[in-house]
Parts: C-alpha cells; structure tokens; sequence
C-alpha cells in the first residue's frame, strides 16, 4: 500500500488522471456480485421473526457487496501515517479530472463514484472532534506565518510588515488544523476589530488604529479594549482543493464567535465584509439580454445619463459599451460614470444576491456560504474594494453578513428549509426595485435560462468554493 | 444530537439497551426502499455505455438505500466535541447488551447490524494516523499514571512505590492515545529492559536491577546501557472495550520496537512474558472426560505417581482430585506434587497453545493476538507466575512470544493464511508428546466438543480480549 | 572546580563541617591586605578633584580586599550547571554546622562571615524575575506532587487519595520553583476556596464540600464559583533549608492572591488558618514561673475550678499538673477541664500572640511572618487543630491572619518601622485582658527573663521558621 | 522602586546620563563612616582568639561600609519582574556616558565604580545555570526570527528567503536566551556543516548544497549526514551591548559544539570563519610610518611591482596610493595590483594578528576572543569576504580559528597565562616573514607607538566586541 502510494505520487498530472480513471473502473462494484446476491433475496416462505433476521444479513451481504473495493483501499492508505493527507490531494487531483475537458464522459460516473466514496471517507475524518482552532500571532511558528501568507488570496498578503499587521493588534488570525496534518493549516479566517461595520477594505486594510501603536509590538496589550465591540470577519480562506463540499468554515466561526465573546464580553457586533465572486459575470448576461432587447435593467433616465456621458448614442451601445468597460479597471476614475452608475448597480447586485438562486439556493457561492451559517443580508457597499480583483468580479461592490447569535441557528435552519434568503429591509428594498424595472421586461424574466452555464462548480459540491 | 447525548448519558443500564434496541430495530434500513430500489434496476434494453453508467448511479442510490439510518446518527454524533468517545462507549453498552443473558434473541440481528455499523466507523476513526504513542514516566501527568495503574489487569499494581518502579529505570511504559481523546489511554504496554528473556515474573516484578539505584531517581542515566539487549512485552492492556475487534496493540508493539532500536541501538531481542488466560479452563475439560475414560491425558507412570502423592486410589479420582486442587492455590506448596504436574501440565499446556484451534484460529487469545503480530511461540516456563491470578488461569505457566523482527511480516502473513502456529522446536516438540498421548485416547479427539462453550466471547471478535 | 563539589557530594555529614570550617578559615580575608591596603589612604595633600578619584579607586580596591576569597569560589560554582542548587543544599549543611552544639566557638565568627557571604549571593539569585510560579493540579507531574506530599508538613498529607483532594475542587495548590532548579518546588502553598473564614482545621481537610463531587474529577468546573468568595491560606511551607532567611513566602502569597482575585473576580476575604507553634513552650515557662509564685496567669476563680477538676488540693499542684496534662494528647476528651481551660488560654494565647516580642518584633515566627506581610492578626480559634502536633505546639489552637488587600502594604511598614501588632478587637481585649492578671503577678513579667533561652532559632533568621 | 524605573525609561539620552552621574556621585560610597570604621579597627590588646572573631566582625562592618548605596539600588530593582532586562539597558547607557566626549573627567571615576557594581551584579545574574541554548529553525517563533535576522551584523540578512536558508538544511543557528529574558537573544551563533573548512564566505553563504535540496523544506531529513563532518561558525553575535565584558560567547560555542557531536558523531572538524575588524586600520598606521620611512612593510619587489601597477613615482606615494586605494572597494577589481597585494598583505596580516598585542593580549578582539576559547589561529585566506564590509575592514581577508576539543581547555590556559599565541605552522610562517621584514625597519618597531589610540574600546573590557 505504501508502495502504491510512493509511486502514485511520483506520476505527473496526467499519469494521475489514467491511474484515478483505472482505479475507479477496476476497483468499482462488482455489478454480478450484486446481482446475484439480489437473486438471494429471502422469500416470505420462512416464518416473519426469522425472516426478519435473514433480511438483515442479507442486507448486510449486500452492503458489502454494492461497496465498492476502491473503498477498502482507501481505508487502508488512511493507516499508514500521512495517508489522511495523502488522500487529500489525491481527491484534488479526482476533482481536477473530473471536470478537465478532456475527460472521456464514458469514465464520468465511475470517477463521480469514486470521489464519492472518497468525499465520505474525509467527511468522516474531517469531524470536529479531530480540528483544532489555533490563533496565529506573530510568535506563532515561522513556517506556519508563510503558509497563512501564501494561502491569503481574498486579499493577498504584500510582505512581511503586511503579515505581521494582520496579526498585530486590533486584528485576529485564527487558523483549522487536523490532527492528522498539525502543520497544515486548513481554513484560515482574519478578523479586524473595531468599533463600527465597515464599509470599505480600505478602513481594513491600511488602518493603523491610531498612531501610538507601536509597530514593533504584537501584544495586545497595545489594544484599547474600549474601542474594540465589533468584530468583522474579512477573509476566510479553505486551503484544500481535495476537501471540496466538506463544510469546514462554519465550525471555524462558530468556534471563533465563541472565543472573541470570552475575550471581549462586551462584543456585540460580529460581521463580514465579504466578496460577491460572480456579480459582474451574471450582471454581463443581463446585458446582453438587454441589449438584445430581452430585458429592462435600467430605468430610462438612467439609460439617457449612460448615454451621455459614455458619447454613445443608442440604448444597445450602453450595454456594449458597459461590458466592455468592466473588462478593465479605468472607468473607477471617471467620476460622472461612478456617480451615475451607483444606483442601478447597487440595485442590481441587490437583485443578484437576494433574488438569483441556484437549485434553489442563493447563486451566489459566497452568500450561500454565509446564509447557509445563518448570517443576515445586512448592508451592500459601493466601491468597498477597489483592488483590480475586486472591480473584476463584483464592480467594487461588497456585501456585510451580520451573525446576529441568537438567531444564527434559526435563520440557518429557514434558509436551509424554505431557501428564504433573510435580509435587512435596505437590500430587500433595493432587490425589488430591481424586480420591478426587471419585471416590466418585454421577455419572461425566469432564472434559470438567465444562468450562464459555468463549466467549473461541480455538481457534487454543496459548499462553496475555497475562497469567500 | 447533543440532547439525545446527553439523554442517553443519564440513563442508567437497563434503559440504555432498551434504547439500543430502539435504535437498532427503528433506525434500521427501510427494507421497502430497498426492494424498490431492486426493481428499478436498468435493463440491457438500452446501449451499452449508457447502461454503464446507469448501473453506477443504480448502485450508487442502492448503497445508500442500504446504509441504515442509524450510520448517519452516528457520524452526526462524532462531529459533537466528545462524540467519538461517546460512541467508544456506546459500543460497550451495545455489546454488553448484545451479549446479555436476558436478550430477546429476536432482536440479536438488528443489534448485529447497528454494532457492525460503529465498529466500521470506529475502525475509520482509530486509525494509525491519530493515535499517538507517548512514554510515561514518574515525570508524566498524575492523573495518567493513575490511570495507567487502575487500567493494569494482568499484574496488578500495588501502590504508588510499584507503580513508580514500573515507569523507572530498567522499565518503559507505553501508551496509545487518540487525538479524540488524548487524556485516555487506549493501550498500555510495559516492557522490562534485561539482557536475558525471562523465565518467570519474579524476576521482572521484583528485581532491583542493582542495590545501587536511588529508588527517588527517575532517569534512565541510571541505568546502564551494557547491561541491556533485551526487551520484556511483560503486559499489554486494551483499556476500552467499546473498541474491542479494533486492532490496535500491534500498532504499538511495532511502534515500541521501533522506538527501543532507536534508544538502543544494540538491543537484539524482544520478547513478551505472556500468560495463558484459557489453559486451566481447557484442562479442566480435559481432566473431566479423561475421568469418564473419554481421553488419555497422563502416562500411565505419570498417573501411579499422582495417585501416591495425591493419596488417592484410583485414576479418575485423580483427575477429582486435581480439578479440585486447582480450585485453589495451595499445591503450589506441596513439592511432590509440583515436582510430579512439571512434565505433563507444560506438555498439555503446549498442546493447548500450539494445537488447540478455533475457528481455524489459536483457542488461545493472547497467543492468536501474537502470533497474528508474527511473533514465535518460543518457550514453556514453568511456576513463572505464582500470583493466585497466575495459578488460577494456567497453573502458573507462562510463554514467551519472540518478536524476529525480520521475520515477523513473513510469519503474520503464513500464519493468516494457513493458520500454521510458528514455533521453537521445544514447544513442538512437547505439543508432539502430548499429541501422542491424547491420540490414544479411546474417542475421537476432535477439538470442536473439547471446547467449553463459553458465552462470553462475542461472536463478532478477531482480535482477543482486551487483557493479554 | 566540577570536582571540588563532586568530593564535597561524597562527603559525610562531619567531614562536610570540617570542610566548611576549612573554607571559612582558609578563604577568609586577608587581614594583612586589608592592614596594608589602609595605610595607603589617599591623603588630603593632592588637590581635590583628584582626591575624590584616588579615593574611589582607593575605595574600590578595599572592597575586593575585604571581600573574601570564598566569594569567588560560590560564584565560580554557580557557574556550573547545578551549581546554585548544590550552594543552596551547601548552606543547608553549613547552617547546621553552625549551630551545632559541637561546634568549637572559635571558628563561630569565621562560618558566620561564610554564611552571611553565601546569604547574599543565595539572595541575589533567588530574585524574583528568577522565580516561578506554578499552579499543581491532579495533572501535574507525579514527582512534582510526590514532593509537595512529601514536603507537607504543616498538616501531612496521608495518602495519595488525600493528596488528590488537596489539589481538587474547592482547593488550590501553588509551588514557587527557581529557573536553576525547575523540578524542585521551593516553596509549597495550599488554598481553601469557601465562604466563610473558618475556625478549625476540620472543615478544610474533611470537607467534600457537596457530595455530588465525583472523586475522579479535577476540573475546576465541579466547583460552584457562587459558593467562593474567600480563599484559605492553610499550609504554606519552605521547602529549603540552605535558603533560610531570604524571603520567598510572601512573595508567594502576593502573587497567587492576585490570580485569585483574576480568577474568582468576587473573592473577597484572604485570610490563613495558621498554627502557633511556640505557644506550649510558651505556656510551660510561665506556668512554671506561676508554680514558684512569680507570677499569675489564671484568675482565682479558674484556678479553683481547676483544682477540682483535676482533683488536686493546690495552686503549685494545678500547674504542675496542666504541665504534666500537656505532654499528651488525653486532656483533649476531658470535657470539664476542656471547658475550664478554654478562656485562661484563648487569653493567654492572644497574650503570647500580640504582646510577646524577641529582638522587639513578635516572638511567634510565623505571626511574625504574616504581620511582615501585612496581614492582621484577626481571630483565635479554640481546639482548631485537634491532631497530636496541633494539641503539642498549642494546645489545639489555631489563629486566622487576615490579608486586607488595600491595607497590607501600610500595615508592613507599620509593622517594620514601630513593631506595633496590628489586631482585631477581639484579639487586643484578649491580651490586655491577660495583661491586666499578669501585671498583677508579684515580680516583674519583664519579657526576656520569661522566655525560654532556645537554642535553636539561628541568630541569622530574620525570616520565620520553614513551617507556618 | 517601580516608580524610578518607569520615570528612568521615560528620560531622553541626556537626561538618563545625568541620572547616572548623579547616582553614581549621591549614592556612592560615605567616606566618612568608611574613615570612622578604619579607626575603629579592634587592636591586638585582646586575647587572640578574641581578636581574631572580631577581626572578622569588623571586616564585616568594613565591607558593608564600602559597599556603595547603589549596589542595593541594583539589588531592589532586579527584584521587579522585568527588573534584570532594566539593569542590562541602564548599563548599556551607562557605558556609552562614560565613553562619550562629553563627560566631565571629575565624574568619570565615579561612574567607573557605579559600572563596576553593575558588571559584577549582572555577571553573577548571567550565570550558566540560567542560560538556555535553544535552536532556531524555521518554525520558531517567527518574532524570534525576526530578531536573529535584525541582529545578524556580521552577515547581514537580505530577505525571509535568506533568512530561511540561514535556518535550513546543512545550517545550524543557536540562541542563548536568559531565564529573565526568554524572549530576547543574548548571543547568536550561525553554523555551517560541510565536509571541508571553506576559505570563503562565498561557500558558506551562497551554497544551496545540491540542486536537489527543495527549497520550502526545512527537515534535516533533507540533510546527506555523509556529507557532513565539519562544522564552521561563520557568525557569533552578542546582541546586549549591557553585557559588555560578561563572557558569554564561548559558553555558547561549547555547549553547541557538544550538541553538534550528540547529532553527528563523525563530525570532526570545528572551525570558524571570522572576519578581522582592525586589520585595515592597523595597516593604515603602518602604512603611515613606512610613508615617513619610519618603518618597513613590503620588500623591495613589492614596492616596485606596485609601483608599477599603481603607475606612481615613488615608495611614499605608492603608500599614499594604497591608503587611498582601501578608502573604496574597487581595487578587488584590479587583478594586477590584487595579486601583487596577496602575499604582502597576508603577511602583515599574520603579522597583525599573531605578534601585535595590547596589554599582552591579541590586539584583534575577535582573535583574542576565540584563543581565550582555546581555539588555534589555523589558515589566513585572502579575498574570502569581498563585500563591502569585508574589504574596508581587513582587505577582504578572513581567518579560520579551528577547534581541537581535546586541546581547547589547555590551549585557553595557555593563552591566559603566558599569552602565547597557538598558530599552526603556515600562520607562524607569514608571521614570522613579516616581522623579518619590519625588524629591518630603521627605526623600532615597537609595538606600543604602532598602536591606533582608539578611544573606543573601554578600558573596562575584557571581552571583546559583540560582533566576532
């Protein structure tokens, strides 16, 4: 078994995918087994108490049989020390199999099966009995420090004075890691504390409390406790490809929400100021919608403010116009066009958190991540985060998710339920003003055609992607 | 979840195998959704690729139709803090009541279902990769030696002097913990560092290796390295029977082994001082048939000679005589009779060991636990133990198990397969002897009506009793 | 210099005393030097500025003069790894050296400028950056609890289930050790954690305080924080003698309060239970002065109670016979002559306790310990302490100091600059109620004549006995 | 105490050196009570026995009388938490008063005294027993990593990744940290394993060992042990310039060297690689005289080699050239005047190193350094540092100081008492060449008026500098 492991691990990438594809074809059930254990079925002939037995050990025989033998294997690697963290990445290298374009779709459901047998294995592993939280200061291990460093990409870490702030005062970096894996960090969460729910990176980010803080020092002793009742999650970060659609991240807040309350009693605001991944990609679809003519998403005002100050001289040049504007990060400078464009925006990513869903869910991975966990709705922010990632992928725009503890489990349980979204009244107000001018659309507004069918979030996950 | 935790965890013993029961019967699989399942099987009638990978997502919702509902509770139960040991010891609930006298036989089934459940889980849960050995010593918590002192059975600890020589020099202590649970032992394991393997516990209990050591030193610089190439197995202790049929000590033989290499480098043999928990049972079965004349188990020689010295007159008022004997301690005392048992007690009592089968397997569980690790059944020591313990369960015997360390793979695997016991030519060639001797016996000497049908050991056990 | 203190190690207890002597006498100063380096005095005839100089020079060669060569040597061996441990133990042996009653006087003012050389070093290094405290709990190391059963002697701890409770909830156990010697507790301090100062032994060492405590548990969450607010110092014991007259203790008690009082935000009264350990020797010296009619310590009326309980036809004979009732335990059960006795001696003990004064601060070492510390001399227990040692020392009574947090700094000074006793009322009335029957005595009860001329309090000791 | 302490911290640079001159002037020593003492010195009137015990008392009383008031003040203030760490601070500060410009010579005596009580103070604090080696490696606390970086003075560190290679595979750093102090380095020493003893930091500091070491692991494990046999100190650093003249350097060598052979016993070679601080300017004094004709240095050839290649007239100014010429660093790139350099150089350099002294020791502080160790000066290597640093301090040379362990403690007492110097033959040789040539030199080349006046070594030192 170790041998097999040694030798998988010196494959290059393609190697890995025929040896996951054999794998999962060879060492897949065993379809006659099964079929004639099926044929053994017992028959109502004996009398119930025995039947009832023989029906258990016959369920038993068939358990066995329909387990795949991938399955054993795998239980096996998971004895031998570093196995847990083998599997890990081999489930990263299955993922990526999975959904290459190359993948000869006669081999799809046997892969699907086999991550499936795989995702249970470290659903099991991965329990909260065997996670550890850890706080990361700038005593913690120098090793662990780079790590938390280069797995930071919701906002990347510039140097090592950057790294050292983000575990400096006002700031908390708690980090998930296994038993099996101590060294490895799996999710990382940074917090920022202060006093009121930020509507910007910037405050986050290029904030020095005040200008007494010395920067040498990392004790928090160098916090001012009375300037400290809010606590803003700003980044959390799943480090492992392989434990896609493994719900981590929720255990790492609750747990943290714990520890900042025995820390600061008097904390009563815990907040995110979060990403919105997919807003510009779904917001590019409704243009070309609208600029086929297939739906309103501006009012006409705004489309004659557009006009003018994009010198185009027709409603479908806006939309062309727009989407090719978002492609680059210039028009942040152009202060007409910031200002005009605010409210349908605002309105429209209000409409795209709150309203667009998924299988039902919210659509958005990092909302449904957060609603998932029973957070609020609360506040959408214009141009909280001007990084070119941020202008990419949401125009600037984020969003604040308030876990409001009381609630937290009922709100999780109502969106689990109903999918209702639960929402403050000022992104509520805006979403439908969004539904409004969207329902006077000439064509039918249903979500699913609007879906742009992306190629990449895989079926099997639940969770949403690594980065939030 | 946790309710129903802390629930269970109040109720008292009659309830919990009620609520066992309950379990096992009402969180069952749904035997309709499975039949339906059946029918719903996919036919040849479509092409051949397609049907491929039918039958996998057929198979796929089968395994799940025929996982029980109890599975999911309990992998609900172990992301609890504290759930993995709450199912460690939910199972010794469960087999306690599996193995009740007062089960209604018609629920045995069920509950075999429900404990094959946690014990496939649990399997996956103590696994090699966080279990964790630590060395006790006099410096380690208190409240782990108190443990590691209640938890000792096979000679037990006397008060905190013993306790404190048996983690002192010329001593190791080993545990196995669990990352669950690290403040629990689940194996513990001492071991006697000699130059010579041992005939007898004497020389292990109550040896000072020299009057020159300080009882209040704790180091191993008291120790002195030349006069150590050999290392004592003289106990290993499962603690936890909710784990019984998870194999664990093994793990931490070869990780101990491996560990005393380290430390002493020329250290070149290793050895348990083993006891023989079944042999005075299994003799008394002897003695009762060779009393109905059913079975030769003395030579004639050996019989005139016990009936002198036991002052009786005939030879099936010896074998009366020796079973009441061995009720109690006091032969040890008389020399003739000791003198006159020597030759035949460790000749039957090599049979017993080397011959005597179950299941194909050892009768005897700290032998079949040894000889699966791959050790040699090496020698027969007479008197090695006179504890009343020791008397009791083998009329004092004891057995040394050599580990070879370049043989023990090899010897597992030969023994696993063709359940051929590896052992020295004097052990053989004693278990020959008494071979000889039994084959003439008047009946059939078949092994299966020689076994007392004990109830207790469960049905669903590979590996031996926690006690070795 | 390894060596010297390897020969010294191996040396018995009278060739340690001639190797102090040689040292002290051999290494002393030399006096010629000194005569020498005096005569060469910077003299008045060279201009000022100058003369300040030479005479700082002058000044600094004198100090290495008269610092004699011994000083070098201890500082030479704490140099080596262990080396303050072995002068620590090295003046534990000089100090019995020194007050042996063999000890041939002239070599007293040698050893004494030996031990004062050794005091001052021993001070600078068991400073308090250097010293640590530690919490023992049931999981601390078990040599480290085996020593604080073992240094226990204030009320010995019988067995290791006693040792368990005095670490458990409700109790508190704090060691000081020193970064040379981390496994070695120098000081050992116990805490009752109640809610009411108590006023017998028998409520701190008996008590379970519910019997819903789990023996097995150790976790302070057993305890109910609503039923602590006073904390019991009950035991605090100096565990090296070679460290005698350099305070650690009172550092001790300043420390753990503090983390009492961070632990338990409400705990509210810090108060000892302390025996009195010179009281009886006190007691015989001034009944034997009563007996030869110098003084009077009992009113009229009690000694003619007592002539009838203890059926004895005197005064004389009443002393005589208290005296001789005091060399044992039996008195104890004697309910009349218990009752009869209780107000004669709770006075005369307050007496001893407030009023009596050696070198001008109180003869009592360890009311003289805690009055150094601040505390007030609160409250006299009768029968607080009924075991043999208890009833030996002081007839069975106990005395509570009470630490007032705000007011101990100023009660020290106090206490250091007009050696006033700080009291309760109860206490003062006691002993001016003493006072008023005594300073009717026919002689003079002048305090010096009155006390025993013991031989063993070292001239040296400036701080308490090792046992308060 | 605290008080004092907290208003000396807040003081500016001025300020504080006031406060010092003012302890040292108000708290120093009463000459009159030490006057009065003197007179009071008991006379041979006495029995002798008597005399002699009151000798003793009155030397006592003598040593306490010049003992000045601030040596207490020192006391107390270590007896704060933090306490020691202030003392080594304020002595830092003290040194650099008393050898600033500034200082007015009248309180010079004084402050040399209040040093002095510091010095010894602090050295008997800064005792072996409380110092701890640790090693750092890359996961070590990442604070602790930023301090060995920001110390390294020798070779400075670039960035995180030479830092992290400081600390990898085939790299050794060690710190001695003071229980006091734990955080805070006190010496750090920089190791370099190879098979050979390199003749420049080029090989040390620019080696990745093989290509196939991965540069993200830090595991030993990553190490070829059979590639390693000899360890080299390429940089010993005392971060505390307050322990000024308290040895602490070779404790650390020792006790790393001890280390090195616990890992690897076949290691067997220790050697350094160390700069020369003052050959530069020693030379530059040389040079200066041989100008004036005043001494020689070079012979005949050399003078007209460099002649030639310095494209000068005359002997003066080819002197004049090559001060000048050393004022810069681009002469490294002149091959012909650098191999015309080589052998007068490294001649004068031997020279410099094993014939100059200053009060009979190695006038090189790192050379006197590593020969009190009892180190032999072993191999001189030309252009072995070629960095900026490197050539202005030594023309690039770098000298390899090797350890014989057996050798050491004898060589050191060598050293120390006869100030020989231990050279291996080849540096005797240059040595020996150079001063063939210099004793020519018409006038005497006594080695006092060669000697830099430098002002800034104090008088008070024994050690030398903090970067070796």
């Amino acid at each position: 078994m170790r041998d097999m492991c040694y030798y998988y691990s010196q494959l290059g990438t393609d190697e890995r995918s025929e040896f996951l594809i054999h794998m999962a074809t060879s060492l897949s059930t065993n379809h006659q087994a099964v079929q004639e254990l099926i044929q053994q079925k017992p028959q109502a002939d004996t009398n119930s108490v025995d039947l009832d037995a023989q029906l258990l050990i016959w369920e038993d025989r068939l358990r066995h049989a329909v387990q795949p033998p991938h399955h054993w294997v795998f239980s096996q690697v998971s004895r031998l020390s570093g196995g847990v963290k083998f599997l890990v990445d081999m489930r990263q290298d299955l993922l990526s199999t999975l959904f290459s374009k190359t993948l000869d779709p006669s081999n799809s459901a046997a892969l699907k099966t086999l991550d499936s047998t795989l995702r249970e294995l470290l659903s099991l592993w991965f329990t909260v009995g065997l996670l550890n939280v850890q706080r990361i200061t700038w005593e913690s291990p120098c090793n662990m420090l780079q790590k938390v460093s280069e797995y930071e990409a919701v906002h990347p870490v510039r140097n090592w004075t950057d790294l050292k702030r983000r575990v400096g005062p006002y700031r908390r970096c708690f980090i998930f890691t296994h038993s099996c894996m101590p060294k490895e960090p799996l999710v990382v969460l940074h917090i920022f504390l202060t006093n009121e729910i930020p509507d910007s990176m910037a405050k986050i980010l290029q904030t020095s409390r005040s200008s007494s803080i010395d920067e040498t020092s990392v004790s928090k002793d160098s916090e001012d406790p009375s300037l400290i009742n809010t606590a803003i999650f700003y980044s959390i970060t799943s480090t492992q490809k392989g434990l896609q659609g493994i719900e981590l991240g929720n255990y790492l807040i609750k747990k943290v929400v714990h520890e900042m309350k025995a820390e600061f009693p008097s904390m009563s605001q815990f907040s995110t100021l979060s990403p919105i991944p997919g807003f510009v990609k779904w917001l590019n679809g409704m243009m070309a919608r609208a600029q086929r003519g297939d739906a309103h998403i501006f009012t006409e005002t705004e489309v004659n403010a557009l006009q003018i100050f994009l010198e185009v001289d027709s409603s479908p040049e806006v939309y062309e116009r727009l989407r090719k504007l978002f492609t680059t990060n210039g028009w942040i400078e152009e202060l007409d066009v910031v200002e005009t464009l605010e409210a349908p925006l605002m309105r429209l990513c209000a409409y795209y958190l709150f309203t667009e869903k998924r299988r039902n869910y919210t659509l958005d991975s990092v909302a449904n991540f957060h609603l998932k966990n029973g957070a609020v709705m609360w506040r959408i922010n214009w141009l909280a985060d001007r990084s070119p990632r941020g202008l990419a992928n949401s125009c600037g725009i984020m969003v604040n998710y308030r876990y409001f503890l009381e609630e937290c489990e009922c709100n999780s349980r109502t969106y689990l339920e109903t999918m209702k979204v639960i929402a403050s009244d000022t992104v509520t107000f805006l979403a439908k003003a969004a539904e409004d001018i969207i329902k006077k659309s000439p064509s039918d507004p249903g979500s699913s055609p609007l879906l742009p069918r992306s190629p990449s979030p895989p079926v099997i996950t639940i969770t949403p992607d690594s980065k939030i």
